[in-house]
């Protein structure tokens, strides 16, 4: 098995190496830019991962990689459109560099440019590869909408929540790994197990990113502690709380959410308190148990030497206990 | 050969057929809604059409008609946010009846479905298809991209704008119809002279378009007559006109050009005696001439009983000559 770390480095050559018509500037430029921003790459990496867990050549999946690399920042190029967002990776948004018509129509190009290069797989899987990133883009799609959609609403449920985490994120992942698998010879019913393994890890991945922002160790974990709190981001464990808060607690959450003015450490705090005496961590850290036990079970089943089994563990485990 | 009226009435069934998941709503619903404003969809009846052609089964491209009508109306959506566009076909736009945002997402949404519709051809011609229909989006969002750089530019040449529409508008036309030919089992030599012959012809559409834009008989062309002109559009006939004016002319247009208050009705006028006096009517009409020889000699060429061919020379006689 190759590290993923070297599996990375391949990645980053490629993502380096890839270019795009000079002309029109406008259309092209923006993808060149939001690509060389650069991030973990991991989705790329791990399509490569799947492929070589199957004894595929590595080399094939490397344009299908880049594929699902060029979909993910479509998708980034778009969101920050729609989140006004200034900044992405520490850089100016396509958006705000160019503007937001730039940044519609070459998101557009973008999603193009990905089919293209998913097209690159051999014939014989071609179908398959294709009806998998489909309804892969259709799910990022539909999170997307359900995402936006929470902001005006007060009554999101946890099912509900948990659904647009799996939509918004974890989809993606588990069609990368699906499609590396097929790339990589797998059959059907394992494909099929590796996309399980990886919705309910990406699924678990982002409930502990809920945790982390409250309760990571602020020098280990990278953003502001406590900014989903400060922003009323709908996350696990504030959907949570407003389930369970009942009279004077519900009361002191609600005026911390609905207040305009106030101190940012003094917000984070109370709110953290009521969790606290919600036991909203402990509900999250289950909630999260409960969907990586689901990864490992399906892991579990796939048909693989043990020991790659125990590579895919272990690369889970990496991801699951990140920065407490 | 089925007459193209019946292929449309076929369309707009399949059209009214077509059905998207009922949530999340407002990534759907906007489809739906686009969709249902109609248009003559002469795309996707040509895309049967040229099936049909090489004896084809005509109802093995309902689905990949279909792809096109939808990409086709995805494209709208997008340009319609882009252009601030109000209206849409009579009816209120997609980002004024929701907002640019569910407009961004649901056009996005759109182009998946606009794949997967495509996708169902049998395997044997996935990647033929898929291919001209990837080279055929990248082509719409490079025409898009260069003709919103013309509104900001005062330079722009012939050849560039021939370009443009040609990119903008006829490789669809060539994409529809090349496609169409493949699914009907043309040999490769075929459905190249096809999408010849619908990218020239397209180009001759637009060409006529700008023509009938200030010459048009107001009772039969659909526009306003001189609407091109009163908003300074870059068409071929402004185009040709700085490039052909000298001295007084020319700066008596460039005086229409800069005007902030005007007359409207003094404006096109005025701006049409000096395309007279430049003959730019006929040197527009010899460009439109030549593509549309170019069409017919494309259409010469390819291997077909007299009697087809002879139909789709009538096809293109009823669009070329419309409403002078």
């Amino acid at each position: 098995m190759k590290k993923l770390t070297d599996l990375q480095v391949l990645i980053n050559e490629a993502v380096d190496k890839l270019t795009f018509p000079e002309s029109p500037a406008e259309l092209y430029e923006p993808i060149s830019y939001i690509l060389a921003l650069g991030g973990k790459r991991l989705r790329p990496a791990l399509l490569l991962m799947a492929c070589d867990l199957f004894g595929g050549d590595v080399e094939s999946a490397v344009e299908p990689a880049l594929a699902i690399e060029v979909f993910h920042n479509f998708t980034l190029m778009h969101d920050d459109i729609m989140d006004k967002a200034p900044l992405r990776r520490g850089q100016v948004t396509v958006h705000e560099k160019w503007n937001a018509n730039v940044a519609i129509l070459s998101g557009d190009a973008m999603m193009v440019e990905s089919n293209k290069l998913m097209m690159k797989v051999r014939d014989a899987i071609l179908r398959p590869v294709m009806d998998v990133f489909n309804e892969t883009a259709t799910g990022v799609c539909e999170g997307q909408q359900i995402d936006m959609s929470f902001e005006e609403r007060n009554n999101v449920g946890i099912n509900e929540y948990l659904n647009m985490i799996r939509l918004k994120t974890a989809v993606l992942l588990g069609g990368t790994l699906k499609i590396g698998a097929i790339i990589g010879g797998a059959a059907l019913n394992d494909a099929d197990l590796l996309y399980s393994f990886g919705v309910n890890l990406g699924i678990a991945f982002q409930l502990q990113d809920d945790i982390l922002d409250v309760y990571g160790d602020p020098d280990k974990f990278g953003k502001q502690v406590g900014g989903d709190i400060i922003s009323n981001k709908k996350t696990y464990l504030l959907i949570k709380a407003l389930e369970l808060a009942k009279g004077q607690q519900a009361n002191e959450l609600n005026n911390w959410l609905t207040a305009r003015q106030f101190d940012a450490q003094n917000k984070v705090t109370a709110v953290t308190d009521i969790y606290n005496q919600l036991q909203i961590r402990q509900h999250a850290e289950k909630a999260m148990q409960t969907y990586a036990e689901r990864a490992f079970n399906a892991l579990d089943d796939i048909n693989l030497p043990e020991e790659r089994r125990q590579y895919l563990r272990q690369f889970a485990d990496s991801l699951l206990v990140r920065e407490y």
